[in-house]
């Protein structure tokens, strides 16, 4: 896992955000915090210019609107041009219409490289009956040891069918292509207190696939085992007064702190 | 008090919040900090599925735009339709024209159940002379001692004008309808010096009314307490170091960290 | 130095922001820290009234878009009119051409007090051949003590042509108009590893300068040694497990505690 942090301290990739108002400035220092820098910038009128000066394209479809939509797409397409990767987090999509609709057009639009997203959310990009309940995943749709099986199955023929690679995150988190699963139990239940823990992984995703070209999977899984990491080690440093907002900051400061040695040490995945 | 905050926490309400980019993120946490959940949608395609799915509505008027404008009365009329709580923070209205008629279109058009502001702001709302003076209340029209019995009359006769609970709040927070009273003297002058807390308390108001619907002035009250009671937590474990940064984090720290027991030992208010 | 803190502590600016959504809630939070009061407002059917009940106007281009330009321009001539400062922060100008053609059509369009960017920012406005890259200063244009003569040729050049104080802020701070510059050298390299760092300058700056109109250019340089004290201050309460989302709340928490005194005994600058 080591490698793929080092590769973002080194590279400082510059990552192009089109992403919502509620964590975009989460999602910002949580870049600077593992060694990218972030641009977020939507108008139409600057899009493709904004990411073709950046490595990497991260589109979050939470408060999406017609005017941003747009911009998505006209982003997407530049970045495919240019061959830069982009991430997809289809925040509340299957909440409804508007976000179910949006991000097929943008999977049917754009190469995707990484989708992110709760199983509730990838449920409904699958086509699946799952009902999302707001932005956070379904009880019913949990991720439990019991259905671990089952929710890896069906992420590979997500992967397969739409060609990329997928997170789904949760109590477990399962990072898959079509042919190679990371089963990964880094993360604690408080995380689901913090709103916005998602669009934040999915930022330093894009920041670690697009300084890890060549290594998409294994850089989404170190990704994912990073902020799990840095959601135990912020629940570590919490004092009896400290509630859900301390714990946002300190799971940031984690990831600015983190090594590459605690990483690989931290790191709890198996290869399936 | 107490069993205000249990059922937010045992019924977790899903919140529709159409809010201003400029708090939007403290709203969301707080949600998250009293036992329930925050959704952000303001586009006019999804906002009456999104108000759907939800068992609250927050509309804030910090930072409307003419495309929110729309979004907030379509959202309104669904939540109506469904009988779904709605809460209105007219933040700034007396400001400018735009946000007071938006306010007064909003008061037309829909059935709210809860207006919080501060006195400028509701007195605005009322038709008298104050001139907000941006978006903090006027020194002029501070609720005192000396002016509480008059401001209690006043903001009676709103409630029963609007049909409403009216949630004024300031140095003393004053929460009725037309016949009951409750003057709160929870707080701590220093939740003047962080941006949001009244869009915080609107939102959680929200998520109180929601989860207690037969109790709306009782649950009201109790989530007036609740931030007042927040804001003194937060000041007193405040070092010698921290500013109102620190503190912003506390006061949402302490939501997340409130026990009933305390909620009810730590409220003070009387009822008139 | 302490003089220019003293006015704002005492005249309380109410400063009117057209800003960025990724840093509004830190420039609102600063403002409030160090003494004044914000007000957002973006919608072209407020502004100019916005702009009528505040002292100071402080526009920033972050996250622009079509709506919000024209706002910007209508606020900014709302407050020439009134004789009521103004500060540009052209983020990412010269990273796309929206971002450069909207600064230069305000900056023909109304007449500012201040202009606070980063060096490439400032280098586009001047049309020189520097490419932004995204909203971070090239390393190529980093101030440094041996380009640092250059430097204050170029910053007093542009101000004299534009008639304006500029900022240019990065290692070493330029403060200047055609005639006078302060080099300026507090601050922490660890602002770097915050966003919003130059736009809750900026902000404040609004603020500064709307308390002492008389002393634009003392009063910008203040703010600037404020900014760099507070930067210097939250570093040296920073633990081990402190990162950058620790550090950004005490900046703002240093600029609330700050005193005077503080101020004048902590201001590193030469005046050339």
């Amino acid at each position: 896992m080591k490698r793929y942090l080092e590769n973002v301290r080194s590279r400082m990739p510059l990552i192009h955000n089109i992403t919502n108002y509620v964590t975009v400035n989460d999602c910002a220092n949580i870049l600077l915090a593992c060694g990218a820098s972030p641009i977020m910038a939507d108008d139409q009128n600057e899009v493709e210019e904004i990411t073709g000066i950046c490595g990497g394209l991260n589109i979050n479809i939470g408060t999406l609107n017609s005017r941003t939509i747009e911009s998505m797409l006209k982003a997407g397409k530049k970045a495919n041009q240019l061959g830069h990767p982009v991430v997809l987090d289809p925040v509340g999509a299957g909440a409804s219409r508007l976000r179910t609709e949006t991000a097929f057009r943008i999977m049917q639009n754009i190469k995707l490289d990484v989708v992110r997203g709760n199983i509730s959310e990838i449920k409904a990009l699958a086509g699946c009956a799952s009902t999302t309940q707001g932005v956070d995943a379904n009880i019913a749709d949990k991720i439990t040891e019991d259905n671990l099986d089952e929710t890896v199955r069906f992420a590979k023929a997500f992967a397969e069918k739409m060609a990329v690679v997928v997170a789904i995150t949760g109590a477990i988190d399962i990072v898959c292509n079509r042919q190679t699963v990371y089963v990964i139990r880094n993360g604690h239940p408080m995380m689901a207190a913090i709103t916005g823990s998602g669009c934040q992984l999915s930022a330093m995703i894009a920041a670690y696939i697009t300084a890890n070209p060549q290594s998409v999977l294994k850089a989404t899984a170190a990704a994912v085992c990073a902020m799990g990491l840095a959601g135990e080690c912020a629940f570590s440093r919490m004092s009896n007064l400290d509630g859900n907002s301390s714990y946002r900051n300190y799971i940031i400061d984690s990831i600015y702190n983190m090594t590459p040695e605690q990483l690989d040490k931290g790191a709890k995945y198996e290869v399936r």
